[in-house]
């Protein structure tokens, strides 16, 4: 089992929507924004440094389950957790909650892929790597 | 089986991440620029129409692969074609192309549940909307 | 002279553009985040209560001077200082500063004016709103 | 007197904020698509070309008045129109349209810089692009 890692978010009144509500691609953003900061802060291994080593990730597959609206205002908060790797493949799952009560806005999982910018091909995740990742 | 249909989004410089592709979360933006234009061109009823009922779509479940980067000058044709309704549900899935030979950038499913803009909560869709959309 | 304050804005890898720069709209929305947080923390009037009061605020005029790039990982601190009011108008002036250092990002003006949300028309601001805002 | 030019901007429903209206940010958003398909297509310049040539167009200052609100469904014309060159700027006004009848939504200045890309340095504008660009 992998560590729960968790980002705090605050939502910018430009991700709200005509609903009122977080837009519902912005979930997207956050994760994103979670991730990113995990790497450097957690995982200790930056997107700037799979960069230097003439790798980038892309997303493959996104699947989330939308529960509750977040509003401006709302504090949230986005946890990931690593659940397994394969190939050139990373699979995350993550949470999104809101407010103290940590309500649960939205879950999902991501598949990463790990990217040459070389050749712009996906490669086997190098075993360094992996066991920087696997905490 | 229901009817396949077409929109056509052009790519703005604004969708583009450092990565030099649309960025991620910028499908979900064309996946909805395009249910919009279908549901009033296509469906005859518009998002205003269904406001106007008193009625709102929310998007529950979205599941995506991503095959295919899409760049600035790339034309984009965003397909949709409706699966089954139930309840509150409707499901869609949808294919995004670009270019003349219709390269395959991404595929996925979205779940949309109509909700009631007075109480808020999902309502089961009335059979003369069902029927609308069953083309 | 009216006091200058201040909030920090966090970088999201989504606001970065293919320049790999924060993509120069998005200054844009640094500045209504700062004014959305300044209005409820400094001002002890948000725009919950303008809105609840029957008014909005709307964007008049923006004048901004891009003088440095922000990059991903960058703190970006937005200080903002009223100028003046003039019947419906308030004119607010703005710095965006990056890092320690404080380098100046960007620079420029915002005059927004104040709506009632009924007629949709621009309204003489309020004495006590003002008052309040004299700070 | 220089020419003007004019591209045609559809409203996507992820440029609509919480006040129901264009998202005073993407009208910066609108300007950049119009600049860069009349770069394309009237100038027969793209930015794509200044890239081969080493350059890239940063923005120095954008002073923009909003008078009109944009709708979702509404057609917007972003029109340009070259006003001077001198060194390394070139400064463009801009008006923004909507609909049939032309009413006005927005106008205002827009001052670039070329920039050369190996050094991150403004250039003056070399005379066979402001011989292209004087049309």
């Amino acid at each position: 089992m992998y560590s729960v890692f968790e980002s705090k978010i605050t939502v910018r009144p430009d991700d709200i929507d005509m609903n009122n509500h977080v837009h519902y691609s912005k979930y997207l953003d956050y994760l994103l924004a979670a991730r990113y900061e995990q790497m450097h802060r957690d995982y200790k291994m930056s997107m700037h440094e799979f960069i230097d080593r003439g790798f980038t990730w892309f997303v493959s597959n996104i699947s989330i389950e939308f529960k509750r609206a977040m509003k401006l205002g709302d504090l949230v908060f986005v946890k990931t957790q690593i659940q397994s790797y394969q190939g050139a493949q990373s699979t995350v799952k993550f949470w999104m909650e809101i407010g103290e009560k940590r309500k649960l806005a939205a879950e999902g999982i991501a598949v990463y892929s790990l990217i040459s910018t070389k050749s712009g091909r996906p490669v086997r995740i190098p075993q360094d790597i992996v066991e920087k990742y696997s905490i």
